[in-house]
């Protein structure tokens, strides 16, 4: 097989006309045959090019308002046919069919027709049949045609000759983008026209953003962070970084977590998160960002070195001095002011990013992890209580500040990993416990926490006592309840619905406790 | 529009014949025409029916050893003309265009050919580029045409007419099977043939494996379990279920950390793993699978409760016996003997899933999982240490029964969310310290866990004395080292790579441990 082949005959038939008259002025200007179609032709005529139209080719006028003008054997032929067979060669000549080396094809702008909300039918008339026709033919017949999809490449073909190697990764890329060009249509067809939750077949189709991670998990593993083709999302990945290095998977993974759980807060007072593996480590709310960090730092100080940290507001110069006060890896905020930036500018390892207006923390979508041999697809935890979903299940009412304390620990809880309990008064966390095969423990943990805190900090007493604890699941027996009443805490929120609900409540009753049943769950592993 | 439509010609073209001879035949007796080409064409008139060639329709051969035979307007036009549209009409009346009702396709079977291994000109061969085209024009043009790409949908349209509501749904299975087809084939351009690791566009075709669980991680949240398409990978999904209830989402999720855990013991003694929020709580090594199962429930008996278990040899009765002393939601085997599973039975909520072969602790694969706005993608951590991979960097060398432990102990922690420290000894774990946001407080919760196990067992200590203990990262400082040592162990093995690791060995070595480095860490979040 030739490697390097000569373009004699180029078919170009684009909707996207970046760079078309450069690259055909060129191609012509090598003795490139030019074949075209609608306004295509039109524009290289305009240019003052000599140009062939599709249907001199076919001999079939283009018809059908445009839906059928290439799909013709003279066309296909010219794209398919094994040039150095003989039977080929000899059905090329018996039929007139003359070989097409170059084709230089974008397709109706199906995606961009559904973004701006269009109604079905333009939808529908907006699904090219022609376009990825030719792709795919003069894709598959890589060894004798170059099939380029995006004016980026045009530079690859501008000389009038193409490389087997180039014809190769044209082709790579383009059966990349008929790929995900149907799975924008499939995905139309299951989500918006049938109105499924879980199609039967779910294409995803990601593109990477940014060179690969220097590594993944574990500097053994490789990795690359991917935005989802067409969406509107936002988050880590979509936000400016204004000085660092470059994130790694831990940091993304991290900061994720972090933007979420300071999402929730986004209609709020000043709130403040501190991440590590992947778990808030401190939370807090407060009169101005700088009071919400110190008591977020507060909660676990050994924790918070290396940390992420999330704010919900824009970034002023105090919050970025008390910041630096430790290293942190990484800061997220919707913005920074003037000053904020250049105090940071002096620590060159942290990472700023920021995001603009925080995301809804409602929104729907749907979250995706791989097992081994599949896929665990589910709608993301956008659930949230009010006010009137709760339903005080003890003699004694909360307080105002217990009945706040108790919702923003479940606020809290929801962004912890399973099983979570949190340790909240006045609007910061006093004791996080995270990630344990038993909730007794997570209880006990959390309480062991705020103890250490108070003992690094010189303080009186833990900050557990009159706190308000959230438990992500319901309490299975009361032992869990009352080690928390054990660390003083006074008020209680759960979920409700286990078998021994009433043995629960029965031991809140007696330890005075007012406990809130939510009727929801947060797991979150 | 009118919503039901009489089906008059129908082109018939299909690699798997399953069913076409009874569906051409239903269709022939409700006086339908049918077009065919080459082999579909034979076997319909093999069994005596009318048949039309569809070079006959087109007036042109079938050429390039079948690589154009169906482009053709008389074809296309046929499929995409809007029928109540004059012009369309008149377009067809004046190039003798048939409109086509029914188009019956299945494509080469690329995939296939791709899994037997063959060659690349086999496998560029076996790219269809005539079907995907029929299948897409039919597909868009749905509201006159129904497009069947699967004997199982030929019940729709054997009654010789069609609804709007199947054509739709016909439609929406077409452009997700014409979306897993350029997938497949952008994929073994992106990683066989230009040998990527992470591609620009990387598309996961999913295949929803039975019916939508019956919610996600939370009541709230809906959920499915996907498997991927066209691997041969082997995990939870692919297991047969003996008895019980469906997996719930958190059921797969358990169950895939317990499988991953007990086939990294797949090639030694009995093992038994017992898994609760994602994280083992018990593992053990036997001389028999039932000792295994003992040890690793005396781990933690609190935790182990509603567990997930798996075990790396057939299930006996003896060991399902022990199982069924406390309540589980799942046991995960290779496979299972006659009176294990008659044992099973009596606990109808038990879940049991036969695996088959454990999967290869080793193999190669990527792992996936969205965050906001985007998908962080990495190889999975297949990384697996050997004897000669372990660097003693103590002044005492381990004993052979410390070097089993930390090796046994290395492989869980493995298993465990960061941070991540776990104590072991004789092949046991003896204390899990799972998923907290510093080091040291692993290692004093895994150290006070064990306490627990010895106050409930009612020994004389706990079985930290003695013990190996691994660490997933570096210890940062000495403190989460001297909190092992309080504990009881005797030997440590840790990535090392700490600028501290210096203070860390002192520490070690005035402690009288014994202490590996491996080079390699095992974040898990």
């Amino acid at each position: 097989m030739t490697t390097t082949l000569p373009i004699r005959r180029a078919l170009l038939s684009v909707s996207d006309k970046t760079g078309i008259v450069e690259l055909a002025t060129a191609l012509a200007a090598n003795g490139v045959d030019l074949i075209s179609t609608g306004g295509t032709a039109k524009a290289l005529r305009d240019a003052g090019l000599p140009v062939r139209d599709i249907s001199d080719v076919t001999g079939f006028p283009e018809m059908m308002d445009g839906r059928v003008k290439t799909l013709h054997p003279k066309v296909h032929g010219g794209l398919l046919a094994v040039r150095d067979d003989a039977a080929h060669a000899a059905s090329m000549e018996e039929h007139g069919i003359g070989a097409i080396d170059l084709v230089v094809v974008n397709l109706y702008p199906f995606q961009q027709t559904v973004a701006k909300g269009a109604g079905r039918d333009e939808v529908v008339e907006n699904i090219d049949i022609g376009g990825p026709s030719m792709v795919r033919s003069a894709a598959k017949n890589h060894a004798y045609v170059a099939i380029v999809t995006d004016p980026a490449d045009y530079p690859l073909v501008i000389s009038g000759e193409t490389t087997l190697a180039d014809r190769k990764r044209l082709a790579a890329k383009a059966f990349a983008l008929t790929a995900e060009y149907d799975a924008a249509i499939a995905s139309w067809f299951a989500f918006a026209d049938q109105g499924l939750t879980f199609p039967d077949t779910l294409p995803f189709v990601l593109k990477r953003a940014g060179p690969e991670l220097r590594y993944g998990e574990n500097p053994h593993q490789h990795a690359a962070f991917y935005a989802a083709a067409g969406t509107q999302a936002r988050g880590i990945g979509q936000a400016r970084q204004v000085q660092g290095k470059a994130l790694s998977y831990n940091n993304y993974n991290d900061a994720d977590a972090a933007l979420e759980l300071v999402s929730e807060f986004r209609d709020g007072d000043p709130a403040c998160v501190i991440v590590k593996h992947a778990n808030p480590c401190g939370v807090a709310t407060g009169a101005t960002l700088t009071e919400a960090y110190r008591a977020a730092f507060a909660c676990d100080t050994v924790s918070a070195f290396g940390g992420i940290i999330a704010v919900n507001r824009p970034l002023d110069r105090a919050t970025a001095e008390a910041i630096t006060g430790i290293f942190t890896e990484v800061v997220v905020a919707p913005d920074a002011d003037e000053e904020a930036i250049a105090l940071f500018a002096a620590k060159k390892n942290l990472r700023l990013l920021l995001t603009g207006d925080l995301p809804d923390p409602a929104r729907a979508g749907l979250t995706a992890k791989t097992i081994a041999g599949g896929w665990l697809v589910q709608s993301r935890d956008a659930g949230r209580i009010g006010r009137s979903d709760l339903k005080v299940v003890t003699q004694r009412q909360p307080t105002d500040q217990e009945l706040a304390d108790c919702l923003f620990a479940w606020t809290v809880a929801k962004h912890v990993k399973s099983n979570a309990i949190v340790y909240a008064r006045d609007g910061a966390t006093a004791g996080v416990g995270a990630g344990q095969m038993n909730r007794l423990e997570s209880a006990r943990i959390a309480a062991w926490k705020a103890k250490d805190a108070a003992d690094k900090a010189g303080w009186d007493a833990p900050r557990t006592i009159g706190s308000a604890v959230a438990s992500d699941a319901f309490f299975p027996f009361a032992d869990g309840l009352l080690a928390a009443v054990e660390a003083g805490a006074t008020a209680v929120i759960q979920p409700g619905g286990s078998i021994r609900d009433a043995d629960v409540i029965a031991a809140a009753d007696k330890a005075g406790l007012a406990m809130i049943f939510t009727g929801m769950r947060h797991f979150r592993h």
